[in-house]
């Protein structure tokens, strides 16, 4: 490690500057060296300039170009996984096997998108061919393809310091399509981002791509990050994080001379609704669900569940009973940070002293602990107190979660209506209550992102159908996806060339179909 | 006609408002009855609940039944084509031939909205299937679609008052989506959009679809359009109009406690580059195009080529001398509101007044006329004086065109590397040329959404492949289109669904695939 770390400008390092900041090992309170000096204003030019620049060759790079790439960076970062493992783990207080897994999945989300560029058919190559004949007007040749919007700012998540992070899908998704891109590293896991950020630059190194194709700016509060979205070269921003922070950037980002798009992935609380049949088969398993599902992680993930919506009487009793029975007994663990510690005991703090609230459970820990220690809490709620206090649909962010029982179905219904944007909800049980729920599913379908029968919101998969996104405040904008190969439509526009001769196109829409992609050719799918 | 017009509110009329507003014919200034009541607040909330409760319903119709509907719509617009010309020409002062081809393409792309609906691939849908087996963790079924956003604001446009209007693009792909439309009228031409929106309501009415899933807004200021995308049942806009207007809107609708996505098409001055081999050439052909392509609909075009690049020297010279023998000979039209045509007399009077400027020609015209009669006016300038004069780059809508002379390439590569975000770009040559202009084809491709060789910017094909859309200030979001089947996309938002069992999924995921569109099934593409 350097005395001083820098960021990582191109393939230079910025300059050490007066402004720095530190990891800490939230589990102690203590710093971890090294200090990270803040990008000046100067350095966030810099970073953007040669972005701007390198966009010139990287925008052009091949399918198997860009595809190498994104494998370089797997094969780097798999080769630090040690590394990152360690410094992970110290940074976030998160377990070994946790980094580890975030790491492989990291990688294989890299490499899910080095097969969609090098298959190349996500273009949505469209031709439309010229017809001289037609009257009264002749008919142009028209042809369009998907191309990178420019230099792309991704913000880190504070609680996937790998895989929502610096090599994460914002980034895998924006380098994918074409566009370089500026990392803005979360402030909290400054050195994670350093080893993650060295992979990527070598990764370009070894692959021989323009300087500039990636930068890691570090910062100590929200200087960099506002003078990156300010940036008139940066044409679009990825973020994971708070509701206020992501909003803020959304309002910067809109209030530009030229405004650009945010995907920024904010806040959820994956409501789980309980039908009747769930309870009267399964309540144990999915008491023990629940409970995995809502600590998993310190319940520092954005899809876990916050709020469980079942009926009242002795099924939903015995329920309540035993998932108390679990989270009284959850052991404490260490968040992420102090801030998050913080806001997760203000949160619990002000549900327990809720008069609508019933405490039901709550697990030890040292809430005035400075290492960030935090139990579990279980709250329950009438859904008529419920639908009366809106804060009590605001996330809280860590290992809780809220009851909330209905005396009927027309109460269910309420509450779906009530709720605001979400990343996803669950439904438990049969398929004859899913059947009969057609209207609860209806509404739901209009509020998230994804809806999961008969198991759990966290653990998202990567793969092609993923959909991580939901209509705000889940996210900025709901028409996209963080996670899964669709994420890459965020960062690139079709763009149309009338009447070019073959030669002149790019290969997805020369005559002949050179690289052998899936074309749209007049109204006809065609690998020819 | 009714004495007094009102809106069409689901299957109802709105009710007769103290606040009017009138069509006004611009080829003598006198008023065209009757009266059209601008809609209430109250009215307003009226129509968009009346969209929120169709959207239950009409999101879920099949591609067949949204298809009849476009189709029907078709129809009872082609059943009205000589009302809606006679009153559209009255209204704007463009000739009948050019209405009846408005409504031609309009019921065109009414149609090619249908044909794609009901073949029913463009939903996207993606299926993962589950592998329980699988080490660490089971893999979940999971399977996703596009699913409509909800109702949508669309803002009729005053220079296609039936192709970018009531029925146009925005209305039709959000239909075809599956989203309720709430159009807000453009105030210069009432009559029309009544008969537009009677067309729809009726179709709606014929297809038996629930009362709300068309609405029809009249309203004289900015009070309607504002209340209308302030609405929290509000969930897109689509906008065409001035740069002004759809920045308003984009402020407007970042600025809600839940922010919405707006496409605005709204400036451009659609540049057409002229390389060396096109003047050698074909110099009588480009000039006589370039007057057609400028004049056409009295220069009233987005897509109207407001700049034209080509280098100095003789060939130059001579182009000029035939551009300006033919625009100094443009008949006087008229043009479509008052509005319109003291922003044009202010544009070119300002450009006369300008001293980096020349004026080559200018047709007679009275300019002071209340007839809103404008003649064609060509300018001229040298590279350095535009490049150091913003100002001539803003849009001057109407039939004015700037030439600017470039002694070297280098200094064509500076313009269009200062130059903002436009729809289109338009490069003349040989393919030699082309080819040698490799570099300033890469500038333009990240400045514009669509290239033209040898062509002129004005008549936008609607197909699957083209791309009317592009970088801000052209549009609010260069990354979709608002012409060709694209648009579709501006609209819905994907949906995912987790281990849902087959009977309860939409059909376009079950298994088996009912209905036998293109899915991409384990990053295959299949039908079956």
């Amino acid at each position: 490690m350097n005395l001083i770390g820098r960021s990582i400008i191109g393939y230079q390092r910025g300059a050490e500057q007066q402004e720095t900041l530190q990891g800490v090992d939230p589990s102690t309170g203590l710093k971890l060296g090294p200090a990270y000096s803040s990008a000046s204003d100067e350095e966030v030019g810099r970073a953007v300039e040669l972005a701007r620049r390198a966009y010139g060759s990287y925008s052009r790079a091949s399918g198997r170009q860009k595809a190498d790439f994104l494998r370089a960076i797997a094969a780097n970062l798999e080769g630090r996984a040690d590394d990152l493992a360690e410094r992970g783990c110290q940074e976030t207080g998160l377990p070994d096997g946790r980094i580890q897994m975030e790491t492989g999945r990291t990688c294989g989300q890299l490499r899910l998108f080095a097969e969609l560029v090098e298959e190349g058919s996500w273009v949505d190559a469209r031709i439309d061919r010229a017809d001289p004949d037609r009257t009264p007007l002749p008919k142009p040749d028209v042809r369009s393809m998907m191309r990178p919007l420019g230099p792309v700012a991704v913000f880190c998540a504070s609680n996937f310091p790998i895989a929502f992070s610096v090599a994460g899908g914002d980034t895998a998704s924006a380098l994918a399509a074409g566009n370089p891109v500026v990392v803005n590293a979360h402030f909290a896991h400054p050195g994670t981002a350093e080893l993650a950020g060295t992979a990527i630059r070598q990764a370009a190194e070894e692959c021989g791509l323009a300087e500039g194709v990636f930068s890691l700016l570090f910062g100590s509060g929200l200087r960099v990050g506002r003078k990156l979205v300010s940036h008139p070269h940066i044409r679009a921003v990825g973020f994971t994080g708070s509701r206020k922070g992501g909003r803020a950037l959304m309002d910067l980002a809109a209030s530009r001379p030229e405004p650009i798009p945010v995907f920024a992935e904010m806040s959820s609380i994956n409501p789980i609704f309980l039908l009747p049949g769930a309870l009267s088969r399964r309540t144990d398993q999915i008491a023990q669900g629940l409970y995995g599902s809502v600590t998993l992680g310190v319940g520092q993930f954005c899809t876990k569940p916050g709020l469980v919506v079942l009926n009242k009487g002795p099924l939903g009793d015995e329920f309540a009973r035993q998932l108390a029975g679990q989270m009284g007994a959850a052991p404490a663990a260490t968040m992420l940070h102090q801030g998050i510690h913080q806001a997760y005991r203000r949160g619990v703090q002000g549900r327990s002293r809720n008069q609508s609230l019933e405490l039901l459970a709550q697990s030890a820990s040292d809430l005035e602990d400075p290492a960030c220690q935090a139990g579990a809490a279980l709250f329950r709620a009438e859904a008529a107190a419920f639908l009366k206090d809106s804060s009590l649909a605001d996330e809280v962010f860590g290992p809780s979660t809220l009851l909330v029982q209905t005396g009927d179905r027309n109460e269910m219904l309420k509450i779906a209506s009530a709720m605001e944007g979400q990343l996803t909800a669950t439904l438990h049980g049969t398929e004859e209550d899913l059947k009969e729920c057609s209207d609860l599913v209806q509404i739901l379908e209009r509020k998230v992102g994804r809806l999961i029968f008969n198991g759990f919101p966290t653990g998202v998969e990567v793969c092609p159908a993923m959909v991580h996104s939901g209509p705000y405040p889940a996210t900025s904008d709901g028409r996209s996806t963080s996670v899964g190969s669709r994420a890459i439509a965020r960062f690139c526009r079709p763009v149309c060339y009338q009447d070019f001769p073959s030669s002149s196109l790019p290969p997805e829409l020369q005559d002949g179909n050179p690289l052998g992609i899936r074309r749209l050719v007049d109204g006809q799918l065609a690998r020819g």
